[in-house]
């Protein structure tokens, strides 16, 4: 299975509706990835579920700034000159590609990136690198910028880019917020919203996509009072870090410390970088993915962005590509308002109880959400046999699944139909997100429900109309139990506030 | 107040975080506004609303498609040739503005555009118009491409568009989308996501913006049996109508008519368009917009995009500017997947029980978040004496509001802030958007509590420590019931229930 389960969970998500290949009736083109039903939801619920952990108990704010932006900002920002990738064309069929990633194809490498133009175009020739669509000669690699221009208003020539991280709205905004926020610090402002970055060569479905909401924070604060008032929250999280030593000396092995022990050892240099790893630790718990297959992976110095003292990158093992990020953590410094106040004049500064003013410092995570998705999916995915069949499932944590409940009529006739809906109704009334599901043998159903994910199958039978009972089947273990109709909302409140399904009643096969 | 209210609330918008406009700290540009904390929050309970009304009951499918689109999908749809408005040129000072509302503006005519270039050429040199910025020689007036154009892949040189409507989207993933629902007709799609539009001369703040989200909806039904099994539901719904004869005859006091009236009366020409213009209207009176300010404007046929056949606006009437459009509703009929399917050559017709094979139809009602927000927060306005202070309230609906409850302690002292957190928490446990403000006099608490719409704010004091008693505050009345700690969460549910502020217990000034 392991060898193949990006296909079958493609195939799945086509077939389905979670996922799939955009502008399909024409061809479709890489990097573009289109969410059906089942995906919005999810990704929906994993946004909010985001927030949960990151804005809301800390009450932290949110804005919503313009994906265009014009292009001083990306001047200011750096990006102009640093957003580049190494692209080299075929000279037969004049396709690019990136040219680190086919050295690293070949020569089992990582990081080619960092080693720089010479050094690139030394290794394509050394390792006669051609092109892998046709095996043409490449022509030499060079930088390319990787955002996308356009030109803002229909008849001026005002240049403007689609921003490829959120992160300079929170900066361009941050002195608006720190009024509203009656100038106290430190505080944090945060974005989910779209990104687009122009990709050479986009590959691997959700893994590399052109377009993708990222969800991004910015905490605000001084450098000399850098202390995080919730670190008590996550401090003995333990978490799995490969520190810069250890990937320089590639060990594969990651040291595994309390979020206090590693602020402590200085393996993490602020507070609030270890607050929100510990924070994002517990967060991918509850997507579904084990402590033990997650790792903050340190960026070496000549990785990391143009903007960061420290980054680590959090991964997730998956059978897919082994090791994936998906989620950066960087402390930005003051990089990025010294720029804006640099290139804008508008002063950045604000004032510490001593009178002295500073430019605040920024620690940032940042995730994309296509990468999340695809990997609580693999990590919920599993395969069951019955009756020499192969069952899909997708174990989604109960409260992520894009529908909590299934409600199906045992056969469409006899007034089953319309208790079905009534009670289809009732659930959503009370706030769950239920699908009505008539169609086919209830064996089907079921099968179909667990294929995307639904934890709970209430089924109307002639047992509802004569005695008030109705059946809930549970996905994860196929048991099912009997209850009376008004029992019900009990019991689903039981049932996702955690409650084992086992206890709910007495079970039958 | 009513010639202000615009700039009035602009003011308290920019100041305390619902928008402003962006990258001020660069001069601003126009056309482009950026959402602060209320603003998101706001924005995301209205979304939150919308899918509450058109999409959650009729468990319809939503998508995510990309905003970027390579330019086949636009010149398919009929947008490369049709997306155009007029602009002129000012010679002098070289901006770019909207022939025909320069002209509306001059000689209050409406729906100048349709009159076509030459007319409109006419109108400019009859008019002796010049430019409003400068007062320099106007270009002659030329059709110009609003859509926003770029380069997709680094290297290559595909040219993309960002698209101006969601539209697309659903009909490029009609057969996917019709596929997942087992071939099951009418169903719909749906789409809430951005947008851009290359405005030439855009103006307004949130009127006329060049980047917002949209939130679509395409119905797709067989014309041969256009029922809707949901019309009983808004059958008896009263509805504002201009009907195309009245708009002709400039005639300004609809029709009122139920839904079910207007479509036996053949003043709406489908089913599905009049129940979900009844369900629209019944949305903006949940938006607190009074059914006597909402109307329906038939487009003249020549005012009707490239697909329509028949079209509605949903009007709303603004004490800032009259009439505004806030919704459409249109009738698609099968134009885009027709004119998909001979540009793909991939079949997108259906079949009948009869075996006979079409093309579906399609009802759309679309609508612009930015210019709900706005409508939202006009009806949501109040202004109050006290004290000889005027006083600016947010009377949003209680569920829509940006956040629920604040929680302050009387003062920052004796154990008052560690209660008010404690309550803070278990009440975001309790799923409520709550907010914890500790800064100033409880007094200016609750007037700021007032100007972002917060209804209720709870504050701990003395007595919280000794008795166990806590202060419910109202936004509307200004009024306070005292009542113990442990009955707090009973007597919030019953108000956001809809229970009476006066009902919840003793009442005391």
């Amino acid at each position: 299975m392991s060898e193949n389960i990006y296909e079958i969970i493609t195939e799945i998500s086509k077939r389905r509706g979670f996922f799939w290949s955009s502008f399909e009736i024409y061809g479709g083109m890489a990097g573009y990835v289109t969410y059906g039903d089942y995906g919005v939801k999810l990704k929906r619920n994993i946004e909010a579920l985001w927030r949960e952990y990151f804005v809301r108990k800390q009450g932290f704010f949110e804005i919503d700034d313009p994906i265009t932006n014009p292009s001083k900002i990306f001047e200011a920002s750096g990006h102009l000159s640093n957003f580049k990738e190494y692209a080299t064309i075929c000279n037969q069929c004049g396709r690019g590609f990136r040219a680190d990633h086919l050295i690293e194809e070949k020569i089992a490498q990582e990081h080619v990136e960092v080693l720089g133009v010479e050094a690139i175009k030394k290794l394509l020739v050394e390792n006669k690198i051609k092109c892998p669509t046709c095996g043409g000669e490449l022509k030499e690699p060079s930088l390319v910028l990787t955002m996308f221009q356009t030109q803002i208003g229909a008849t001026g020539n005002e240049i403007g880019y689609m921003r490829p991280e959120a992160a300079q709205g929170m900066f361009l905004n941050f002195k608006r917020c720190f009024q509203a926020n009656r100038e106290r610090i430190p505080f944090a402002i945060s974005q989910q919203g779209t990104v687009m970055r122009n990709e050479i060569s986009p590959r691997r479905g959700v893994h590399r996509v052109r377009e993708f909401t990222i969800m991004e924070l910015e905490l605000f604060y001084d450098p000399q009072n850098a202390v995080c008032r919730w670190l008590s929250d996550v401090e003995n999280e333990r978490i799995r870090v490969l520190t810069e030593e250890m990937v320089e000396n590639q060990l594969e092995e990651p040291l595994e410390i309390t979020v206090k022990e590693a602020i402590i050892k200085k393996v993490v240099l602020t507070e609030w970088q270890g607050y929100f790893m510990g924070l994002s630790k517990k967060f991918l718990c509850s997507l579904g993915i084990p402590s033990e297959k997650q790792r903050f992976r340190a960026h070496l110095p000549q990785e990391r962005s143009h903007y960061s003292s420290q980054t680590f990158d959090h991964e997730v093992f998956t059978k897919s590509w082994g090791w994936i990020e998906v989620s950066g953590h960087a402390n930005r410094t003051d990089y990025d308002l010294k720029s804006h106040m640099k290139a804008s004049g508008v002063d950045m500064t604000v004032l510490r109880p001593d009178k002295t003013r500073y430019i605040p410092h920024v620690i940032e995570p940042s995730y994309g959400i296509s990468r999340l998705v695809y990997v609580t999916m693999e990590y919920a995915y599993e395969q069951k046999e019955s009756n020499n069949e192969k069952r899909n499932i997708f174990r989604f944590p109960r409260d992520l699944a894009p529908y909590q409940i299934s409600v199906q009529p045992l056969v469409t006739k006899d007034g089953l139909p319309e208790l079905a809906i009534e009670l289809h109704d009732t659930l959503l009334k009370a706030g769950y997100r239920a699908i009505y599901d008539e169609g086919g043998s209830i064996g089907r159903r079921y099968a179909r429900q667990d294929e995307v994910g639904t934890p709970i199958a209430i089924t109307i039978d002639y047992e509802t109309k004569d005695k008030g009972l109705v059946t809930i089947r549970d996905r994860d273990t196929w048991k099912q139990v009997q209850t009376h109709i008004h029992d019900l909302l009990d019991k689903l409140k039981l049932y996702f506030n955690g409650e084992s399904f086992m206890d709910l009643g007495p079970i039958f096969e």
